[in-house]
């Protein structure tokens, strides 16, 4: 079956298009990436959106009317990724949109009750590709109690699962994250937690000290020394060693933290700080498995993704740390991408509901139950039942 | 299959359900209603449903909320229809809900490009009544070009068309419609158009001269008499005699109109104006199908839908303009309901997308073809593929 999977996230860099072959279902789901692209939003798309996220510039005229052009822009970046893959659009079987999400309220507030909202209308997406459309994954597992959030765990576990592997899922977006998959693992021996900065100290020293957005393949910081006194600084941050689960933000390893770093070290050259900063962030990556995950648990595999998979000083520096018992692989190594990674799971769960089955992790998201995640919208001529 | 039909509609009076019976589908459709019910809307989700509705108090956090709210109430509506009818709610196969429309644009209008919002969580929906919902049943004609509406159409071919009758549809709301449905048509031989006033100028009078909202029963107009004068001035309006395709709107028939008439025929008893205002109604009805539907399409029956099909006064004097060859009946007559008519259709409507069907009147919407309208929420246990 051959699925197509759109996301469109919060960053708002365009719409991300997976093309991927999938056979079966669950653990038994065989999947290949063909083709991947991120079809950017034109300006003024892009202006409607961000004034929809915002209570004060919001109004039921623009959502309506961004519903319909956001289905349009998820058909296009279809056709696209098929286009590109060389796949005509006939021989698509199904399509998984994430949409976009303009609201997400996960509590109660005041007379506000615990809801989200995607939107890029299906019926647009489902009519101008002939193709059917699951969509709105998120509002089912909220109808169910939960958070709607994160739905990844479910798609991490079909596809990195091994029955003689255990596995660690090392994301590194602005912050890290690790999921813990060990071999044989059933959906409830898996957790996660965030072990402190991702590319957030790297690229914010970049912009500082070089005038770059990030340190592109960690060119930078391979040509640096370490710094052992600022090393020694950055680890005794309480973070690091505090006990999971546990979760951080923008708000600890931030521009302020990095401002009073350089004002403290103001002596060291910028290239060692580079360098040290991305040894510290390899070490608070390290240091928690040290502390909370190889103790209890065997790790044959750590698979990285998010931009950091890009930096090759960082990944070098980890299986460093890390030594030979354990393999650090980037997904691109798996034949997956880091970029394609969220377009390649609203593929799987549409794969799932197209089946029938459930795909929240109710321990993950606090729902009641499994449940079946999105709806289902027929084009006029294929996809008849 | 027992389905819940779910509408709620522009007035606010609340969510009217209707539990039919249904089998099969298109021509073979058997329906027989089941049970009705309203379910009004608490006072605060009405104040928040009024907010929505327009550019300058709605929001993104409101509509959000809101989307789920309804879901909740109209999954109340579920239970309550079935209740009230002793069906067990885990024998109903199947719900089709309308939702609340909150912003419909057919045309583009600067930047906004033609679309439509209805509200009413499908998930919360499927989740709390624990069976499978069709909803957003207008966003795939508009995919397709249409208008979004009516969708009404497809319905009234479905639930009157005879093999043996012409018959006519007249709903009688604010304004008059008529739907033509000649013996053994097929959907491209329908067509219809708006009469001129339904119960507007009655009411208006009612409100005017006698300080209620309606004439119960129509008991105020059977005890005047007709003013002849002031009936052939009403009869000279130029909509009652131009050729259809017309439609007409509040704007011809409304407060200004009344007043303007009591000013001129002030020495008119005001029991003598409401039976002359009736008379006009029903005239207005009958000579619209002597000029432009009897010559050409036999007639043996006209349904009367709407409000005005409680108005006796007004049926007697249909009935009797128009003579024995034809017969007069209410939805009421023949099993249905006036109040249910909307919340049946939906029914309807699902049923078709059930079974994968399309269910758009491409000519009456304007769609480019016909479409699978709506599209399936899966409940957590049963309806699974």
């Amino acid at each position: 079956m051959y699925i197509v999977g759109l996301m469109s996230g919060t960053s708002l860099d365009g719409i991300d298009a997976a093309l991927v072959r999938m056979n079966n279902r669950g653990l038994k789901t065989e999947t290949e990436m063909i083709d991947f692209i991120t079809h950017p939003f034109p300006k003024d798309v892009e202006e409607e959106i961000i004034q929809s996220l915002s209570v004060n510039t919001s109004n039921v005229q623009l959502i309506c009317s961004l519903n319909f052009k956001l289905g349009k822009l998820f058909s296009e970046a279809t056709k696209e990724v098929c286009q590109k893959a060389g796949l005509p659009l006939k021989d698509l079987d199904l399509i998984g949109c994430h949409g976009q999400t303009i609201y997400h309220q996960p509590l109660q507030e005041q007379n506000m009750v615990p809801s989200t909202l995607q939107i890029g209308e299906p019926a647009v997406i489902a009519y101008e590709t002939n193709t059917p459309v699951i969509s709105n994954f998120r509002t089912m597992d909220m109808a169910a109690g939960g958070q709607g959030a994160p739905l990844v765990p479910y798609t991490e576990y079909v596809l990195y699962r091994s029955e003689s592997k255990g596995r660690l899922l090392q994301n590194i977006g602005g912050i890290g994250n690790v999921t813990v998959l060990p071999k044989q693992a059933t959906l409830d021996d898996m957790y996660a937690f965030d072990t402190g900065p991702g590319n957030m100290i790297i690229d914010e020293v970049c912009r500082q000290l070089f005038h770059r957005k990030y340190d592109e393949g960690g060119e930078i910081a391979k040509q640096g020394h370490v710094n052992e006194e600022l090393l020694s600084h950055c680890l005794s941050h309480p973070y690091i060693m505090s006990h999971p689960p546990k979760s951080t933000g923008r708000e600890l390893f931030g521009k302020q933290y990095v401002e009073n770093l350089l004002k403290k070290f103001e002596t060291v050259p910028g290239q060692d700080i580079l360098t040290t900063v991305t040894m510290f962030t390899a070490k608070s990556i390290v240091e928690n498995y040290r502390a909370f995950i190889l103790p209890k648990t065997e790790i044959e595999e750590v698979i990285i993704g998010g931009g950091g998979s890009y930096n090759n000083t960082l990944i070098e520096m980890i299986q460093s740390l890390l030594g030979d018992s354990v393999t650090v692989l980037t997904q691109e190594e798996l034949g997956f991408s880091s970029e394609a990674k969220e377009a390649i799971a609203f593929a799987l769960l549409a794969n799932e509901t197209f089946h029938g089955k459930p795909s929240n992790v109710p321990s993950a998201t606090g729902a009641k139950k499994a449940v079946i995640l999105g709806n289902i919208t027929f084009p006029p001529l294929k996809g008849s039942r």
